[in-house]
């Protein structure tokens, strides 16, 4: 049996890690082929063995591949996939990790020939570091990875990705496309937001700037995830736009409550936005807790 | 030297740690006496070494210390030192460890009397976990101490709390009082709300509910604090109530640029409110880790 030629367009965090992930446990049932943009990201990711070979020529990239992994923030894998078409071989399957779906499957649902697949998907994994540096090829185990067939072509080629990431570690799982953007816009998304507000609120006082550095484990945390790469979040909200603003609204609306309880010294409304957000947390941590052990 | 007497009340993450703390590095030069209305909370703190003497009568309890750690949620505070006041001898320090202070010394000035002391202060440490069994030796170690003398009643006082406060490994520095309440709202109490609200968001969105077990090291981070106490953070609202309340429409109003930036499509607008979170949040991490070095 011929080796699977993969390749992956964009060589950041989570295409970087993909390629480690395959190579490692792939062995030579796998060809890894990085295409980027970037000269100096291609030379590491040889380097790291996360790719056999590397190009920034996408029509030479794609030519052969099998598989093709779309890793570049949302709002350049449309243009991307025009780019590539007249290159594919027939049964070629193109699979995205992007953070919304609907966007990408309305968008590219217009543009695939007959004889191309496309698989929706969404590995729940991440860092707040960026680029092939940051890639890490344990970086999918044991966390889920979302597909959508309802936004795929065939579920022939579901099966395909399936195989291949299992090599990952990750934990498969399917969704329906509406409640797959919801859910990410507020398990994710708005997460993101807010992580970004809590820091960019510092910039209205100027005259604290020297006692910012006595933020302790608690502001760190909070706002770890507004050390993620703005290119990316940019195009995560363009691309899930309604139901980001929406439950950004319904935020601020559960901020509100906050001010209201504090303005009118209601303090067992206060007590109870607190406890009943504990008695949730503590719950779902200890529910993913427990799904992680099996 | 007589061994120094130190009463702790409220024998919690905070004071439990307070004790720990005091015993491992005191050793003989110092007596703890743990204060409590929970039976099986002292016997813990006794089993734990975090005290040598434990109690739930509060006369018994302060009337030889010559320091009163007060650790209990903020508003417990003032009706505590009222009823422990006769008891206390002259001479008698009491400290706070209160993440509001404004509130604190305004109640406490009106209420002092000669010859009792007070320090006004704030470790700028925690962990989402409380009670005396999460309680940890090394909770204040290089965490930073905040001590504010312009509420405290004689610079004596506030050195002999920062001896005493070197057994912990914290790092002491002082603070204008108002310089602290704004600081606290911005880098720890709103942070608190929000990640509250986060959690409270899921509410609204029961239908989603199987699909939350996805949730990752994003959203798990960025919630940690919600998790905290319900009864220390309800009081931490009501008692720096206007700094809180402008802190939080500021919030909102953050949050709007972000709604309207996706409303008018604006990728420019949106990624520089997530860039600059990045810059800022980068440099202020690089900032704390090279002190904590030092």
């Amino acid at each position: 049996m011929r080796a699977k030629r993969i390749a992956i367009v964009g060589l950041g965090l989570i295409g970087g890690s993909l390629g480690l992930a395959f190579k490692n446990m792939g062995g030579e049932k796998v060809i890894v082929i990085g295409i980027d943009h970037d000269q100096s990201t291609l030379q590491k990711a040889i380097e790291r063995g996360a790719v056999d070979h590397s190009t920034n020529d996408l029509a030479e990239g794609v030519k052969y591949a099998d598989i093709i992994f779309l890793c570049t923030p949302v709002l350049q894998i449309v243009p991307i996939v025009e780019k590539m078409l007249p290159y594919l071989k027939v049964g070629a399957i193109l699979t995205d990790v992007g953070s919304t779906k609907s966007f990408l499957a309305e968008k590219l649902s217009a543009i695939l020939p007959a004889g191309i697949h496309y698989v929706s998907g969404h590995p729940m994994t991440g860092r707040e570091q960026s680029g092939i540096m940051a890639a890490e090829v344990d970086l999918f185990r044991d966390k889920w990875y979302i597909l959508v067939p309802e936004a795929s072509t065939c579920s022939e080629a579901v099966d395909e990705i399936s195989q291949v990431l299992k090599w990952t570690g990750a934990r498969l799982t399917t969704m329906d496309i509406a409640a797959h953007d919801q859910c990410a816009a507020i398990i994710s998304h708005v997460p993101h937001v807010a992580a970004a507000a809590l820091v960019n609120l510092l910039e209205l006082y100027p005259d604290l700037e020297d006692n910012f550095k006595l933020v302790g484990g608690g502001f760190r945390d909070t706002t770890r995830i507004a050390s993620s790469n703005a290119d990316m979040w940019a195009d995560i909200c363009l691309t899930n736009a309604q139901t980001i603003t929406d439950s950004l609204l319904n935020l601020q609306a559960l901020l509100d409550e906050v001010i209201q309880g504090i303005k009118k010294g209601d303090r067992q409304a206060i007590h109870y936005f607190f406890k009943r957000a504990k008695v949730r947390r503590d719950a779902l941590i200890a529910k993913t807790d427990s799904h992680a052990i099996v």
